[in-house]
């Protein structure tokens, strides 16, 4: 296949994901292959034959007559799945090691932090007082990971390894070595029902919008050593219905929540979020790829598909992910 | 060998910990065996062969002229050695599955939530403001473990299941997949200037009391995405110099501490360390071992010890641990 032209469509990305920065780290890995900018991609719409996007406008894309395939720089895709001009190639998401890591390590702390009680601890530290509490050990806590993509079975996979019982739920059946493993709606509520602290990593489509709702919140375990369940969401605000959420906090239906994804971001300066006792938030940090991991990813995808391989990690548009 | 007698002579601990609590469990895993409490050994000191001990006072264990064993309930032997009064029988530590988790549970804690950079992220929670910081990814820090035993060898190899680059210092060699190995005084300059974050799980001897001092922590490495280095301490109070380490915060050379032990403890409520907003601290329960767990260690060794096998995890009192 003849060697094709790369255009950058990236919106308002800050720092290390600045435009300007991505179509330097882009011009360092595609040395024999033009990348365009915004501007000079819209003069040239005919000569583009790739696309990486960060958070484009509906109906951008629909413009390059020659489009062979568009290139999403972060994991989730639903932003721009949401495009009803998007054009008919394939649509590839990030799946990289750096990414699985990070949110690995995210998912790994906010377990412990709720599992040994850290708010109690640091609470306790500010009133300068020594009062230790019984603490179970990581076997008496059950964690369920929604979602068993390459993300949910990493971090079901350390979780395992530090003890505690882990459960996974995905749509269709994944097997993986340690994890007591659920899929579909008809093992959903028990899966829900031996589960103390709720992990959220679960792609968002139409099927798992606001999934994370009161309903679901009332069929998790009660009966273990945390005394109320404890939700964890690092996957999309959309998963989440907000108001439930507050709702279930207050009245102890759930114990505690960490939250890095919200409705609306930046989160706006009077949501009950940031002062909430219950309430763990991140700046939607949980995982903040490694930019030039993403750039080599795409350019060496683009080489292979030059070369008449497949594309990997191409989404499919009817499951939404 | 003729079945024995065990006293225990427990002092001091609460709860779960109160001597009441550990003669009924004792009386549950020895069903054939006396179990007297420390009143009824010490008028009985002839009958006595095996001590389960918890922080005895010195000159306690000389009465007993039968004495076989001595089983310390906890992992830390220090105290028990620095009696010098202290019968010549085995001395046998607790090393149970149970104690090593729960010490990689606060290990991986403390350094994710340090290397997350978390005491920011709560302070811009606390403030309202919405301002993720650049975040590195676990393969930018190294992690310094001091003490291979059964506890830094397994914190290590979580760690390094975490991407972190994982470095371990022992006085002896000890060779662990996938972790750098230091080992003696010769190796320990360059195991300090290759560690971002430093992780003590030493036992308390002569030769490493008041190890963590300035001169250690001005070795380790200033040149890390943490701008400072950091130090975990969930050894022995007696481990760490603590005018050094706040001097240390306060004048940058250390960035910030989580620390589970202390000189005294309860620590004094006139400590610096309560409001320091370097200091991360909890109440010596790093690893606050199942109760259970240790009184069926402790009578399965004895069972064994009785049927001729030997002693497990006996302390070697030349080397202090």
């Amino acid at each position: 296949m003849k060697k094709g032209t790369l255009a950058l469509l990236i919106h308002g990305g800050t720092d290390n994901w600045s435009p300007e920065r991505w179509q330097a780290r882009f011009n360092e890995v595609c040395r024999d292959r033009p990348v365009l900018s915004l501007a000079e991609a819209r003069s040239a719409a005919a000569e583009v034959h790739y696309a990486a996007v960060w958070k484009p406008a509906p109906g951008k894309l629909a413009v390059f007559p020659n489009l062979r395939a568009i290139f999403n720089l972060g994991a989730g895709v639903d932003a721009v799945l949401a495009d009803k001009t998007l054009p008919d190639v394939p649509l590839v998401r990030v799946a990289v090691g750096d990414l699985t890591g990070r949110m690995t390590e995210y998912v790994v702390l906010h377990v412990l932090m709720h599992h040994r009680q850290e708010p109690y601890l640091r609470q306790s530290q500010r009133e300068k007082r020594w009062a230790p509490k019984a603490q179970w050990a990581a076997s008496a806590i059950s964690v369920g990971v929604m979602g068993l993509g390459t993300l949910g079975a990493d971090a079901a996979q350390v979780l395992c390894r530090l003890g505690f019982k882990v459960a996974g739920w995905s749509s269709s059946r994944r097997d993986i070595a340690g994890i007591d493993g659920f899929h579909g709606p008809d093992q959903f509520d028990a899966f829900l029902r031996r589960t103390d602290i709720l992990v959220c990593l679960l792609p968002l489509t139409s099927d798992t919008r606001h999934i994370l709702s009161r309903d679901v919140f009332a069929k998790l375990n009660r009966s273990g050593p945390l005394g109320a369940p404890v939700v964890i969401n690092a996957g999309r605000g959309g998963l989440q219905n907000e108001a439930d959420i507050l709702a279930c906090l207050d009245d102890g239906t759930l114990g505690a929540v960490s939250l890095d994804v919200f409705s609306q971001e930046p989160l706006p300066a009077d949501s009950r979020f940031w002062t909430h006792p219950k309430v763990v938030l991140t700046p939607h940090n949980a995982a903040d790829t490694d930019p030039d991991e993403i750039s080599r990813y795409v350019a060496r995808q683009i080489e292979r598909f030059e070369a008449g391989g497949a594309l990997e990690n191409v989404v499919d548009r009817e499951r939404g992910y």
